[in-house]
């Protein structure tokens, strides 16, 4: 880890600690992979202690830890043994906790409340989310990696396509280029309705099938196990081929969506892919901090009315209410552009605008980009032809 | 979904419900995905509620159900719904519900505890668990697909080697195979240990580097977000190459490793080899309803020290203390071969085996396979060359 990282980890640890002290209670532990990344910069085995004040400590089960001070590090079997090492350091126990309580398991919580003998403690999630959804230098140059390697597995689809190919075999070949260029593989998500792999492929009328999960758009999958994505249809003149495969060439995962075809489409989706070019330039141009993520979600139902294509907007046996969403070390973080979201354009804010269309019979259009909001305005950090490519 | 399938689905179900009875409990109410899909044959988002008497009744926030009687059926929109569907079906809500406490988060657990308005609730995970871990018919036929596209993927491995090949490129290419059999590529796990994407490939020294994670060898991976698996190493002569893939053709997971080298390794890699290859042969001889696990753990290490090889039995750096593990819908489920095991192998069970060793200088060894406890003893059902094959 070099210096620059470690100054980094260092801001982001005490932008915690300032969270913790202005929430008002005594110390927070993480034990989550998403947050034990966040705050070390690796993912070990075990929990970390963020008082208010002071150091903050490490209990490590299994893993190692190479970017954080020795001193700060203590060997334990299990989560009870952590309570005694604050004593044995002089430190009183804390009477009030933050734990990750919309992370871990009941269980996992009702242990530690018992370790440390609380009364009662408070939910550490939603401070956690608010702050990593405002992104550090470190981790906006982690994006920039992940998006630029996401524009060269982008570069590599045409070459994925053969003529007859099923989204099965497309997707499987882009994996591959995928792979070769550095992605990590895994791919995280908040909540239990993020299991996919990759990404998602969708031809034609695979992308009006609704799915359980969170996604933006579904597809039926190949298995009732996993209801979601390339279903096997094969790529066929006039059907739209969506691209919506993760950037994981970092923990910090950029998100972009292309879309393809087998000769011409019908006129109108090449209208609703403009459409969608259309709503993420009208946003860039009123998004700065401060703005309400609920109203640019309105802008883009309005335009999209105004187009007479709602019918169409974020799928149509079931419509997706959002068009945006933040991304990070999870790809569904803060902020939601939603109807009923609350939250403000705050500078550092990392997200993805993805208004889309499903249109009957042809298929899925539109895009997906990953926005930084700058000091300088919105700045898109995937830059990939947008139109629709023949192959 | 067929007929046979229907008939299993509603045996697990029953299964479940005279396990609720005699916990002695009124009900029980699903939300994880793993349950979902044992007590539905799909994934959707929902809940299923499973009283001790009666009809088992669905209810689903997004998804498809196609498996189930449409009269069990009901639409929500959040868990404060269901108790008032309950009411209107004229059923008095349960004082005591089981609720999945290990695997759903604090505040979904508490979400629901109150929408119930109850006073405490018990756990339903173990409960899960261990009826999970003794597979019926249809499950058991699951099985025998992964494992034989698990096979068929296996043959093609050769074919993904080049001289100077990476492990990363080299398993880009058997994850494209994998895809391109059928591979639904998501895979499951229970607890936060079990971050990894479609197996891992160790070279050489890269399987003694500890990871955090909960397999039984590590290896350091290509990036600190995911510590484990593949991390750059070139297949090179006298490095063993251990490919442990998972089989994820069903939702039910077939496990299996096999070794392969560039050239002819020393003669201890074969020697340890062979022992893994006795031990399983050794527990397959001893295994049988009623045995302990524990004790035929102690077994494996018995003739790991007879042939004295314990210094580099699981690991050298941080050595595993398990050599199988019941796998099913998730990769981890139960029975597991551990020193502390209280459990005892029953009818039905579907388990891995993996006694390997790390060779310091040359790589892992050993093999792995998953078998069912049959009526007729342990049968093998990842059927594949077990010698260390040259490439």
């Amino acid at each position: 880890m070099n210096n620059k990282q470690n100054t980094d980890l260092v801001f982001r640890q005490k932008k915690v600690q300032v969270a913790i002290e202005q929430a008002g209670v005594s110390a927070c532990l993480i034990a989550s992979n998403v947050n034990l990344y966040y705050l070390s910069g690796t993912i070990f085995d075990g929990y970390i202690y963020i008082p208010a004040q002071g150091d903050l400590l490490y209990f490590v089960r299994r893993g190692s830890l190479d970017a954080v001070p020795e001193s700060q590090i203590f060997s334990i079997r299990k989560p009870e043994d952590i309570p005694s090492v604050l004593e044995g350091m002089g430190l009183s126990l804390p009477k009030d906790l933050l734990l990750e309580a919309d992370q871990l398991t009941y269980n996992e919580c009702m242990r530690l409340k018992a370790a440390f003998n609380l009364l009662s403690f408070d939910n550490a999630t939603p401070l956690l989310r608010k702050l990593r959804s405002v992104k550090s230098a470190w981790e906006i140059g982690q994006f920039r990696i992940s998006a630029a390697k996401h524009a060269q597995a982008y570069s590599t689809i045409k070459g994925a396509y053969h003529s007859g190919i099923s989204d099965l075999e497309f997707q499987a070949n882009i994996e591959r280029e995928m792979r070769l260029l550095g992605s990590i593989g895994a791919f995280r998500g908040f909540g239990s309705s993020m299991e996919i792999f990759m990404g998602s492929i969708l031809v034609g009328d695979n992308a009006s099938t609704p799915s359980p999960f969170d996604f933006a758009l579904g597809g039926g999958g190949i298995h009732p196990s996993v209801p979601v994505g390339a279903n096997g249809s094969i790529l066929s003149a006039g059907k739209s081929v969506m691209v919506d495969m993760v950037g994981n060439y970092t923990a910090y995962l950029s998100d972009m969506t292309r879309v393809f075809s087998v000769g011409k489409l019908p006129d109108i989706a090449y209208r609703a892919h403009q459409v969608s070019i259309d709503i993420q330039e009208a946003i860039a141009l009123q998004c700065r901090p401060g703005a309400s993520c609920a109203e640019l979600y309105e802008l883009s139902v309005a335009m999209v009315k105004e187009a007479k294509l709602s019918e169409y907007f974020m799928g149509t046996k079931q419509q997706a209410k959002f068009i945006g969403h933040g991304v990070g070390i999870e790809i569904n973080e803060l902020p939601i552009f939603s109807p009923r979201s609350r939250d403000l354009i705050e500078q550092g804010n990392v997200f993805a605008l993805e208004p889309k269309f499903v249109l009957p019979g042809i298929g899925a259009v539109g895009t997906e980009n990953t926005y930084l909001m700058g000091e300088k305005g919105l700045e898109k950090l995937t830059i990939f032809d947008e139109s629709i490519t023949i192959f």
